[in-house]
C-alpha cells in the first residue's frame, strides 16, 4: 500500500480536474440509501468522463494497491458502494451518454452514468423504453442497475436487468479492457461474462459501456385493479391465484396494513380504512381487457373489494401509492429494507412467516411485495445510523425462512455488505469458494469494492 | 496420469455395471452430429445413474489426473463432446426423469439426461412446454440444451435455453456438489453461477439436476405465412422489416435456393419451382391474426409471393420443410453446418457476404436463418471426415464477415473443438486469458473436457 498522499498525487498528475476532494462529496460518499456509512470518508472522488480515465485510474490503483469503489447514483439499499479511509471512489455519473439509439435491432449502447429514467425519456420521444424499472428509476444510473441486477414492478412480464444486457466494455482492475457479448440477439461464444457481470456489485470491473435491449412500447389499454383484503395473506393467495390461472399482469403489487398507513400518512390517502392489505394488478397489450377481467374475478372471489379503470391517469393516481412506499417509510424513522423472494405460490406462507416473526420478535414490519414474481420488502424502522442487533435477528429469522421456502436472501438489491454474513448460508461454503476465486481471476490484487458481498476472512 | 487401466480398475470397483467398454458404444463416443470424429476411441463410458455416480467419477478422475467428458444424446454440432484415448466419457442418459413440475410456479426440476421431446411431451399432457426448441428437440438432452445454451426456432419470442434456466445442480470436478440459483423467478445473491454454466460445454463441472422454467401453452389462433422471393437478400430485408414494424413473429425461417433444392429433392416437393428462397412467418397468441396480416402486406411490399393459413396442420406442414433441412443437407455428403449470427438488420448484408465468400472461394453454402434472431446457418459440404482445408478459410471469410457485422461466431451450437481457432478473433485475448483463468477456478487438474472451446496451449 503507498502512502495516501503519493496516491492523490498520481491521479491529480495524470487526471487532473477529475480529481475530487471537497469535503462535503468525500462525505456523501461514505453512505447510500440504505442509510448505512462507512466510518470515515474516502481519499478522492474520480469523475471519470471517459473509458481512458477510468483506465488510467485504475492502473494507478494497481501500482499502488489503492482499493476502488465504483459508484453510480448511489441509491443502492445494500451498501456496496461506501467507501472509507484510503479508498478511491470511481464515479460513473459524468459518463451519462447515449451513444446510439438502434430502432431496428431494438438496441441501445450507453454510458453507464445515465439515469434509467433519463435514458427512458429519450427513448420515449422515439416510441420506445428500456423495460428495467426499479422504483429509484429517475434516480439510479443504468451502470448501477447492472452492477445490481436491477429490478422493478414490471419484471415477471418484460424481464430483470439480466435479460436486458446483451454486452458490456469493462476495464478491469489493472485498466486492460474487455469487451463481452455481441449486437445480436444469440450468442454464446466462451463463457457468458456478460451474465456474468450483471449484479456483480463493482467486483469484478467497471462497466464503461453497455449493449442493451430496448422495447417498442406497448399499445393499446392498460387496465388496472385496485382490489382490498382483509389481510395479506388473502391477498396474497389472490396475487398466487392470478399467476396460476395463466393470467400475466404487467405490475402487480401488494402492500400489507402497516405500509397502506405509513402511505396514508404521508399522502393524507384513507387506504387503510378500505381494507387491510391492497393488491393493485396492471395488465397491458393485446390481453389488457380479457386478462384484467379474468383477474378482477380471481380477486372478487378471494374476498377482495375491487375497481376497475382503464383510465391511463387514473391507472397512475393508483401506482404512484405504491411508489410512496420508500418515503413514507423514511419518515418513520431509519429502514432497512429487506428484499427476500420466493417462488410466487409461497407468498402466502411468507406472508405468514413475517407476521411470526414479528410475533417473536417484538418488531413491526410494514411489507410491500412484488406479487407477480414473489419478491417481497419487508421493512424494519429504527433510530440511529446502525442496524441495533435485535432488528438483524429478526431479519436473520426472516432469511431463514425465504431460504426455507426455496427462495433468497435478495430478489434485487444485491448483497453489498449488509447481507454478506448470510452469503455462504445461501450458497454454501463450496459455492462461496468457487466465488471467491472468480473474483481473484478478474481482481488479483483485490482492489476492487474489498469487504463487499465477501465477508472479509477473519 | 495413472495407468489407465488402473483407472478401470477404480471406475468398476466402484461404480460396477454402469462402466462400459462396449466398443461399439467406445467407437461413438469418438463422434458427434458434426461429422467429425477423434483419432480414437476413449477409455470407458459411465452410465451415470445418479449424482453419487457422478461424484464417484469425478473423485476417481481427480485422483487419477484423467480428463472426463459429459456426454448428453452426442447430437452437438461443434465436437464438443468427442472423446479420446484414456479418456473417461460421463454419460447422462440415464440420468432421465423429470423430478417435480410446479404448475402454480411454472417450473420443473429435471435430471439432465431427459431428451428435451419427451420433457415437453410429459408437460404437454398438462397444457405445459419447455419453450428452447432446438431442431434436434427429439433427440437431444435437456442438459445438453443447457450446456451449450441451445437456441431454436421460437427463441426470438419465447427466449433462449439460458433465459429457461432458474438453478442448477453441478458436480464440480473433484466431486463436491454446488446448487447455484434458486426456485423464485428473482434473485442476485452473489455472482451469477446459473448463468455462468449455461453454454458452458462441459469445461466448469456436470449439471446433474435443473429447475427450468416452463410455460402454459399459447392459446389461440397459430397464424403461418409461406412466402417465395427472387433472391435471398430480398427475403432477408422483408424479414428485418417485419422485425422493425413491431411484429414479433414466434417463427420466422428464411431458406435460400440451393437450401429448397435440397430439401425438393428429399422430400419430393417443387419449392424450388416457386422462388428462389422461402420466408416462412408463424404467428401466435392474442395478437396472431393482427400480426400476421401486418407480416404479410410487409411481405408482399418487398416482392414476396404470399399465402397465409391459420389451419394448424397446414403450418405444421409448411414447418416441417425447414425442419427437414439437416437430413437434406446429409444425403449431400458430410456437412459443416456453420452458426454465425448477427443483428437482425444485417441479415442482407450477412447474405450478400455469403454471396461473396462462394464467389471467392468457389464452394456453395446451403444457408438457413432463423430470420427472427439473426442467426444463419450456412453450410459447407464436402466428402469425408475432416474438413478440408478450403471449407476452412472460406469459413473464416464467412466468421470475419459476421464479426465485422456486430455478430459472433456462433449463435446457438458453441465453440466445441471446430471453432476454437477464431476464440480470440472474438473475445480478445484479454478476455480469453479471463476466462480460462475461470476455467482453471472450477478445474484446476484441466480434467473437464480439454481441449475444447479453448485452444490448446502451443
Ligand atoms: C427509493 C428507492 C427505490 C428503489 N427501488 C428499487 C427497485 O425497485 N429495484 C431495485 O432493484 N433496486 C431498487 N433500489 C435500489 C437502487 O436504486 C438500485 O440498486 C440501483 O440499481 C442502484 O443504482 P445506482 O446508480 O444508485 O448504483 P450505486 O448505488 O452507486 O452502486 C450500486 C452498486 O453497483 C456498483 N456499480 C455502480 N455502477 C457501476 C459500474 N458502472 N460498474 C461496476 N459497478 C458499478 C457499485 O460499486 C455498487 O456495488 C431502490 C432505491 C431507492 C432509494
Ligand atoms: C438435426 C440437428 C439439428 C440441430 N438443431 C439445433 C438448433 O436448432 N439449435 C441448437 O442450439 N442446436 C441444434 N443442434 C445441435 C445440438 O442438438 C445441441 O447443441 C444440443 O443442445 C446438444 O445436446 P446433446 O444432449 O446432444 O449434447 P451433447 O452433444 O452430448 O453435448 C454437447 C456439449 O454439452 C456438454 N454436456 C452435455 N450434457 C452435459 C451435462 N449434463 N453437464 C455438463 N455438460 C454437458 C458436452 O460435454 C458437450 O460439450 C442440432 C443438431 C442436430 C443434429
Amino acid at each position: 500500500m503507498t502512502d495516501p498522499a503519493a496516491v492523490l498525487e498520481a491521479l491529480r498528475l495524470e487526471l487532473g480536474d477529475a480529481v475530487v476532494t471537497d469535503p462535503a462529496r468525500l462525505e456523501a460518499a461514505r453512505g447510500d440509501k440504505s442509510g448505512h456509512r462507512s466510518d470515515a470518508p474516502p481519499l478522492a472522488i474520480v469523475d471519470a468522463r471517459s473509458i481512458e480515465d477510468v483506465q488510467a485510474t485504475m492502473r494507478i490503483a494497481t501500482r499502488t494497491r489503492t482499493p476502488v469503489v465504483t459508484r453510480g447514483a448511489g441509491t443502492g439499499l445494500a451498501g456496496a458502494a461506501l467507501a472509507t479511509t484510503g479508498e478511491i471512489v470511481l464515479s460513473t455519473l459524468a459518463m451519462d451518454r447515449v451513444i446510439e439509439i438502434d430502432e431496428d435491432d431494438l438496441l441501445a449502447v450507453v454510458q453507464p452514468g445515465i439515469l434509467n429514467g433519463r435514458f427512458n425519456d429519450l427513448l420515449g420521444e422515439r416510441g420506445l423504453w428500456f423495460a428495467p424499472d426499479p422504483a429509484s428509476r429517475a434516480i439510479s444510473t443504468v451502470g448501477g442497475n447492472i452492477a445490481t441486477g436491477a429490478g422493478g414492478l414490471l419484471c415477471a412480464k418484460y424481464g430483470v436487468t439480466r435479460d436486458a444486457v446483451l454486452g458490456l466494455t469493462v476495464v478491469l482492475s489493472d485498466g486492460r479492457v474487455i469487451r463481452t457479448g455481441h449486437r445480436s440477439v444469440k450468442g454464446v461464444t466462451g463463457l457468458d461474462l456478460t451474465a456474468l457481470m450483471v449484479g456483480s456489485e463493482g467486483l469484478l470491473g467497471i462497466v464503461v459501456e453497455a449493449i442493451v435491449r430496448i422495447r417498442r412500447r406497448i399499445e393499446g389499454t392498460v387496465a388496472t385493479i385496485a382490489s382490498y383484503f382483509p389481510d395479506a395473506a388473502s391477498a396474497a393467495r389472490a396475487a398466487s391465484a392470478v399467476s396460476a390461472a395463466g393470467v400475466q399482469p404487467a405490475v402487480m403489487e401488494l402492500m400489507d396494513a402497516r405500509s397502506l398507513a405509513a402511505v396514508d400518512a404521508l399522502l393524507g390517502t384513507t387506504m387503510g380504512a378500505a381494507g387491510a392489505a391492497h393488491l393493485v394488478v396492471q395488465t397491458d397489450g393485446p390481453a389488457a381487457a380479457s386478462e384484467a377481467s379474468s383477474a378482477l374475478a380471481i380477486i372478487e372471489s378471494f374476498g377482495g373489494t375491487a375497481e376497475l379503470t382503464t383510465d391511463p391517469a387514473e391507472g397512475e393516481r393508483l401506482l404512484a401509492v405504491r411508489r410512496a412506499m420508500h418515503p413514507a417509510m423514511e419518515r418513520l424513522g431509519t429502514t432497512l429494507i429487506e428484499d427476500v423472494s420466493v417462488p410466487r405460490s409461497a407468498l402466502p406462507a411468507m406472508f405468514a412467516a413475517i407476521a411470526d416473526v414479528e410475533r417473536r420478535f417484538g418488531v413491526t414490519i410494514p411489507t410491500v411485495a412484488h406479487a407477480g414474481d414473489g419478491n417481497l420488502h419487508p421493512n424494519f424502522i429504527f433510530d440511529g445510523d446502525v442496524v441495533p442487533d435485535h432488528i438483524w435477528e429478526a431479519a436473520d429469522a426472516l432469511f431463514t425462512a425465504a431460504l426455507a421456502l426455496g427462495g433468497t436472501l435478495t430478489g434485487e438489491h444485491g448483497i453489498g455488505i449488509l447481507k454478506r454474513r448470510w452469503l455462504q448460508d445461501e450458497l454454501g461454503a463450496d459455492q462461496v469458494d468457487l466465488q471467491r476465486g472468480i473474483k481473484a481471476v478478474f481482481d488479483p490484487l483485490g482492489i476492487l469494492n474489498p469487504g463487499k458481498v465477501f465477508p472479509p476472512a477473519e
